[in-house]
């Protein structure tokens, strides 16, 4: 497994690569979500590039960037059990020098959601990813379902500015009892770790309400609620969504695809989960 | 000269190129300036490769979109002469498909000069060479000094999102009395153009002044007004700036290199021009 820590270093060995590049790239400390991208770019791929890089430009001012969790030398054993062919570790410096002043804007589907409530997030995730995208220039870059948002916009981009890589989504990655994978996990006590599956709970709620017939998404949105609200340590629900899966836009009656998305506060963190009903 | 006419088909033939690929992006209607930009094109690079399109999204709801001058088959044919390799002329309808959300903004620099009376224009020549960057993939792409704040726009979004082509600047080519060729040049009637003219001596007053020891940016600007305001047909100064050339900050003190720009309506269109004081 190769390191490279510099910009320059990168886009001399992608020189030497073949066509065909996967690539995942992650902000680091990872779980079983992020291995599971790379396991799946190994097997597309005759090489995998991933990146650990925690993007200050998608933080809010009031956001978590400087107690992100890190832990390069744990990242590392991690992507040598998965045989990752290169790991690029941008300095922030080199990433965003002085007078550093182009942003990548996408519009309408970057409004909703967690948009609405982290203003500039998915502005700094484009931005990084254009950046990453032309350093690392792979063929195809794998994201995970759990930030569906991300994703959205993501493929937006891509397709707008004709760049030349294909999205790849893989599944959300869960604990046994259901809790998606996330960084931000790890900031969760004991007891609001307990409360934490009720993300997901709600969301297979919806799923069986809507496999028993029900479209209303009035009265889905209200019975998450009814049930997220049954915990004590559930502080606060920032939204309950249901949406096309494409343009986020919400929906009166269910037509699939249609994205369940949620973000609850659980102690410190504020978690979000989504299950698409098809 | 092979014409290609949609985004997929130059993405195609791209594939077939080797590495080296120089790239002409116009919006038409060219004049021996884009013809410069060719020639140098061609000597420098194995293939070269000219875009015409007329970008919407540069030209503001009052500016002349609609009536800005197209004549595909006399530009084909000046392209012939050169021995341009490749044309590419995207379909608008393409470019820009339904839900097509996506910008390329850069801050600071966008903000003075033509950016201050044009607003959105950066963004959108921002993010139309990002597509065409990205549709033909060059290795280097040329542009013509006479848009100097466009040059130093494109230079600091290729810096800064990594992009991996170089910027090439060649001379502004001038009519043989010194007006900067422009496809807007167009637009004016015989005394107009004769008035024209005053724009190019304008500037190389400044050049005399400052080559005679005179540094202070207000007197030079005095001086360049006083010029312009004899001609009636000069109806408007838009501006006259002295500014640092790679930042765009205006001077006191004229530092070299210094970028002297200035923008005068003259009949319909408003014509721009520039030296650099080094």
């Amino acid at each position: 497994m190769k390191v490279i820590k510099t910009i320059a270093a990168m886009k001399r060995t992608r020189l030497k690569l073949p066509k065909l590049v996967g690539f995942v790239p992650t902000m680091g400390y990872l779980h079983e979500g992020h291995l599971e991208l790379i396991r799946r770019a190994k097997a597309e791929n005759p090489w995998t590039v991933a990146s650990i890089f925690v993007n200050p430009r998608q933080f809010g001012p009031q956001e978590d960037y400087t107690s992100y969790p890190r832990n390069i030398p744990r990242d590392l054993a991690m992507l040598e059990t998965v045989k990752t062919d290169i790991v690029f570790i941008p300095p922030t410096a080199e990433m965003y020098p002085p007078r550093y002043n182009t942003w990548v804007d996408i519009e309408k589907v970057t409004e909703r959601l967690e948009g609405s409530i982290r203003p500039g997030h998915f502005r700094g995730v484009a931005t990084v990813c254009t950046k990453l995208f032309n350093i690392v220039q792979p063929t195809k870059a794998y994201f995970g379902q759990k930030d569906a948002q991300q994703v959205i916009v993501i493929k937006r981009m891509v397709t707008d500015l004709n760049m030349n890589l294909e999205i790849i989504v893989a599944p959300t990655v869960r604990e046994p009892d259901g809790l998606a994978m996330s960084s931000r996990n790890t900031y969760l006590k004991p007891d609001e770790r307990q409360t934490a599956v009720v993300l997901y709970r709600a969301l297979k709620l919806a799923q069986k309400l809507w496999s028993q017939g029900e479209q209303d998404v009035h009265r889905i949105r209200q019975a998450m609620t009814e049930m997220i609200k049954q915990e004590p340590l559930a502080e606060e629900i920032t939204y309950i969504s249901i949406a096309d899966a494409k343009t986020l836009e919400e929906l009166h009656k269910i037509e699939p695809p249609a994205l369940v998305s949620l973000a609850v506060k659980i102690g410190r963190p504020r978690l979000i989960d989504n299950i698409i009903l098809e």
